[in-house]
């Protein structure tokens, strides 16, 4: 039996989702909790994708394959039982044995949080990018739009991505402003290593005034990671939402 | 010249407020950072009050003496730039050599954090008390409504409390619903050890159909902790403000 688990998690003791020796990364602590549960039978399982070190996830999705029959709605305490405290099952389904939580993704929605109070709220601090800087909202806002379509955004991604094929496509780009908080929410087919961190470091300087938002237009053309802007923090990053196709 | 500074900070890493040995407390930390910042000359910090182990900080209120001249501005930053991250000194002032934090306090007011969601917020994990339970909001207004006033609060501290006026007047009690989070507001002149804990824990009872609300003066008439309901975790609860006369 398949099943597809919706989790939330929060970035900041992780060295990122995937495995890797001698670190405590998500996705050993969740294959820990399940090999437990399958009494010391190892279970691997298989996510919507990866995120960095600090980047935080309020709905990622994995699936794994188990022979136990445990119903949904006892999956996630089952599992949350066995889990440390910064990895939260949310909810779990039976799928069908072809659903592959990677290979069907459809769309996915990463939000990136800024707080520009002139002090760092303290609760917050590992949750949003603390920026108390002046920023003219409605210029990242335009220069946004010029990044929704399809688009080549080699530009926009770490110079040594090894991926091939750079051309993805970001359905939205909604920015809303609450008191002193921004939030970026980037709706996408599918998203390049550090490209929604680029693309916020970016409109960001836009925001202070320091590129025009007709750069936009050049900065894709030129498929050069140094004509974009800063990369930021990852502590300001979420993975919200995974969309599949039913 | 006396400093009266305004720090927030998360309680989650310390031993509570006060100075212990061998231990992290908040006190420590900031009397560091100061005695740093005068080069090795031992600082000390008087505080309106301490806080638990946990127990989270909006608005704690604390002066120091000083022979430095640096202007009201740049202090937090001066500090902030010497503090861990989890303590965040909001301002600074300059006031009369005869302010004191503690005995100058004219009215307190404590937060208390609930979520009634079927699962963890996991970024709230440590800042609210995870409650997934039918509450009966209007009953614990009702009754708390029956707390405030002047009242022997015995039945709501901690039995081994020495001290030996038990008399205190709590001004106001709030409780505000924002979807499935539920915010305690307590105004008072002062409270005892583990007040609030105790107090929103039998609220809650009450909230469950657990007790009746007219069970409240008899607890208060009792004058016994064995009477009133369980103390709350100290991860739920702020010291929220500090009020003094001016």
């Amino acid at each position: 039996m398949r099943v597809k688990c919706i989790v939330s998690y929060d970035g900041s003791q992780f060295n990122g989702y995937q495995v890797q020796p001698n670190k405590r990364t998500v996705q050993r602590e969740i294959e820990e909790a399940l090999t437990k549960l399958h009494k010391g039978n190892e279970v691997k399982i298989y996510a919507s994708g990866r995120t960095d070190a600090g980047v935080h996830a309020k709905g990622q999705v994995f699936h794994f394959d188990t022979p136990l029959t445990i119903p949904d709605g006892r999956w996630p305490y089952a599992l949350n039982s066995l889990l440390p405290d910064d990895i939260v099952i949310i909810s779990a389904a039976y799928v069908q044995d072809d659903f592959h939580a990677r290979f069907d993704v459809e769309r996915k929605e990463y939000r990136y949080m800024i707080n520009r109070n002139m002090m760092v709220d303290v609760f917050m601090r590992n949750y949003e990018y603390h920026y108390p800087f002046e920023l003219n909202v409605d210029a990242m806002k335009r220069a946004a739009d010029l990044l929704v379509g399809t688009h080549d955004f080699t530009s926009f991604c770490v110079a040594k991505t090894e991926v091939e094929d750079k051309i993805r496509t970001i359905y939205s780009i909604d920015i809303n402003e609450e008191n002193q908080q921004i939030i970026f929410s980037f709706i996408g087919n599918g998203f390049l290593y550090n490209m929604v961190r680029i693309l916020v470091g970016t409109l960001l300087e836009i925001g202070q005034g320091k590129r025009e938002i007709l750069e936009i237009p050049g900065i894709l053309e030129g498929k050069d990671r140094k004509l974009s802007g800063k990369t930021v923090p990852g502590h300001g990053l979420y993975l919200w939402k995974v969309y599949y196709d039913n």
